[in-house]
């Protein structure tokens, strides 16, 4: 019966104390409320929204509902970043042994890819005999020992959020503002971390598509951050194009080992410069972002960073001979150049387009069930703006065969758009929002 | 992916088409369509409505999901009554034998009673071995020979309305007006009806409370009715108090025996009479209310509606001399009287709240799988407006035992208020809509 009257009050509207999110959960989880009473509720969620203090009880449900990291034993900073997710965003690859690099012990919970967008577990997949199941003793005792673990969410972890997600995917229930953070944030909440930087990408490539929501969605995870004493910083990033040039599991992996050897495209390295030195702000080791991109500049000079991969990479089980040999990697069977279909300026790189390039090569998945190939995808040479002359190769596609170089090529005459002007993208890194308020980024 | 997409759309607000209705409808029923999934479809119709087309693509794809009543081989009209519920209401009982006794074939589906609301079904019941379970052949033919038959909805009607009424009712999705209607009429239109009544409660112990409502539901379905060829006419009648005297199930089947010989209470009449006057006129037999009336009042003054009721339950199994000997039907162990507390006017008899009674004397339900006592309730003998003595008799309770006494006695002393004045209640019927619009009941 609560299951019921809690349905009811939400769908007119009303609001469900901190007790009866615990309780509904708890029913959920072991099985007392059916997947159908759940889903009706969730649908009443979506369509009446959930205030601050109802999304901080849902948070808090959902992190009780399983074990945490417990990290109390360090003492230097403990900070993680989540990235809404987009097409050829290797950020976390870069950036987490960048900023343990630094000092910064790094829990990084990812996800798989699904859809357009791709996963950081998929990418780590391709490096040989790396292993992301960690169970929370063993990220424990690696985060002690290297300062950074690099995990799937394990059963442990908020297990009814798990349990939601799944019914939320088939439900259409999952673009929820309130949803989604607390989602993400009983997560990150049991990584026991002392500061969360967000990447909130916008654009066509991205769930949230305006900056409305993607400021929305900031704020819902910086008050739930400030509730439990986990300081949260966002930025918002473009996706509308691929972030670098490599999309595709294995392109992207090997993209990121160059990113941290000082041979990344510079779109990348800024956005990863940028969350790093919010990190390191966060963290209190730095008093402005102009020491903290000296400091992380440095530690991709002086090769600290990518030893730092390494380190990760043999604590996982993997071969860290591929940092100095990306030849390693999963390697595709066929290759083509991609060329200008006509001259003009690069109007636009659809990102989701792209992304479903990749489902369509067999690098991407449209049910969780999906088996990836990690060694196809595209390098796409060209960004928006760029003048290209017809017959000038632009991009490469990966692929398993003929066929595939066919889709790919397919795809990306549907994702590359050359025009006679040249329209503005959105910029890289458009804005900062914290406990203050939001600010234009880079304006100080 | 149908069902997803289509639970994306009417989250969103958009509409579903007529083939899109089948084939939900279609995987639902075979089971390739998950409860889960149709639970957050239901909430998002709920929430965001059904237009007129989307209400009829939905009745008609109920419909279609079943059998149907042919009854095209009778020329006399063919009309039934919806009611939509409440406390008292044994208006079908009086009714269809009435109607049938004038010439009209009553093909009447009845529900059972859950909650505070009583069912059809449930009082026919209390009629030693009445059987309401007929096949629409057994129906049809009894149809044929009769001209009334009393069933309960067979699997064989518009079975998908059965699967979504359980899920609705489990989901908190139920009072939504285009689902409503959509329900009714699909179970309606496949008795191969000529025309339909409708009986629209309002007050506190109707599940549509206001007025706006009530008449938003005739519309909708006057709406259905009309694109099926079927014209339907609504009345909008009292439901806050209960109506008649008695309320459960035996007691309310005595009461009706009474009505039909031409003793029963002044209100249950009047109802009677107008719902019966509508069906003359829709079929034709009349040319106005006042020439229907006369014909009706001779059909229970001349014993042909009584005799018609021994008819129809001899054809259905039943003990047809519980007409003459009321005596027969189940009786309860206890009696009591119920005295005014309090000398003044009664103020208010709540329905819901006698309605609880019964369900706290064993014979109502909370959910259907319970069993129902066919002897207890109540016999309320004053009306709102009634001025009454302190001690004096007011109603009777019906009882299992003793405990039931206490437990009823206590259930009237909520329900009947006293007070120094008199309220007025609301017009015992108050509107009749019709595809030309609404009216108020008797100027004409």
């Amino acid at each position: 019966m609560l299951a019921l009257r809690l349905i009811e009050r939400k769908r007119d509207g009303g609001r469900i104390e901190p007790g009866e999110w615990r309780a509904l959960l708890g029913a959920y989880v072991a099985g007392h409320v059916p997947d159908y009473q759940m889903a009706a509720f969730l649908m009443a969620a979506y369509l009446r929204g959930l205030d601050g203090e109802e999304t901080a009880s849902l948070t808090e449900a959902m992190l009780r509902s399983g074990g945490t990291l417990d990290l109390r034993g360090i003492s230097a900073p403990r900070i993680d970043k989540h990235s809404t997710g987009g097409v050829g965003d290797k950020v976390s690859l870069v950036l987490a042994p960048l900023a343990a690099s630094v000092g910064i012990v790094v829990p990084m919970m990812s996800g798989r890819g699904l859809g357009h967008t791709g996963g950081t577990l998929d990418k780590l997949d391709a490096i040989p005999g790396f292993r992301s199941d960690l169970t929370l003793a063993q990220a424990r005792a690696q985060l002690m020992r290297v300062g950074c673990a690099l995990l799937g969410q394990s059963g442990e972890i908020a297990p009814v959020d798990r349990k939601l997600y799944a019914l939320r995917d088939a439900t259409a229930t999952v673009e929820s503002i309130p949803l989604i953070a607390a989602s993400i944030m009983s997560k990150k909440l049991a990584e026991g971390l002392t500061g969360l930087v967000l990447d909130v990408k916008r654009g066509s490539g991205s769930f949230l598509q305006t900056l409305e929501q993607g400021v929305e969605l900031a704020r819902t995870m910086i008050d739930l951050g400030t509730a439990h004493g986990c300081p949260v910083v966002a930025l918002i990033t473009a996706m509308d194009r691929p972030l670098g040039r490599a999309c595709g599991n294995a392109l992207e992996t090997e993209e990121a080992i160059h990113a941290l050897k000082g041979e990344g495209p510079p779109d990348l390295m800024e956005v990863t410069y940028a969350i790093a030195a919010e990190m390191m702000l966060l963290g209190g080791m730095v008093d402005d972002g102009a020491t903290a991109r000296e400091t992380l500049e440095g530690a991709i000079a002086s090769g600290a960073a990518a030893e730092k991969f390494k380190e990760i990479i043999e604590a996982q089980g993997g071969n860290p001979a591929v940092v100095d040999d990306p030849a390693l990697l999963p390697q595709a069977e066929a290759i083509e150049l991609f060329r200008a279909p006509r001259r003009g300026f690069i109007a636009q790189i659809e990102p989701r387009a792209v992304g479903r390039g990749i489902i369509a090569l067999g690098g991407g998945r449209t049910t969780m069930e999906d088996a990836v190939d990690p060694g196809v995808g595209f390098v796409i040479t060209v960004k928006p703006g760029d003048w290209v002359e017809a017959g000038e190769p632009i991009a490469s596609v990966f692929a398993r065969d003929e066929a595939g170089l066919r889709a790919g090529a397919s795809a990306l005459r549907e994702a590359i758009r050359i025009g006679d002007e040249a329209e503005p993208p959105l910029p890289l890194i458009s804005h900062r929002v914290t406990e203050r308020g939001v600010e234009v980024y880079g304006v100080e």
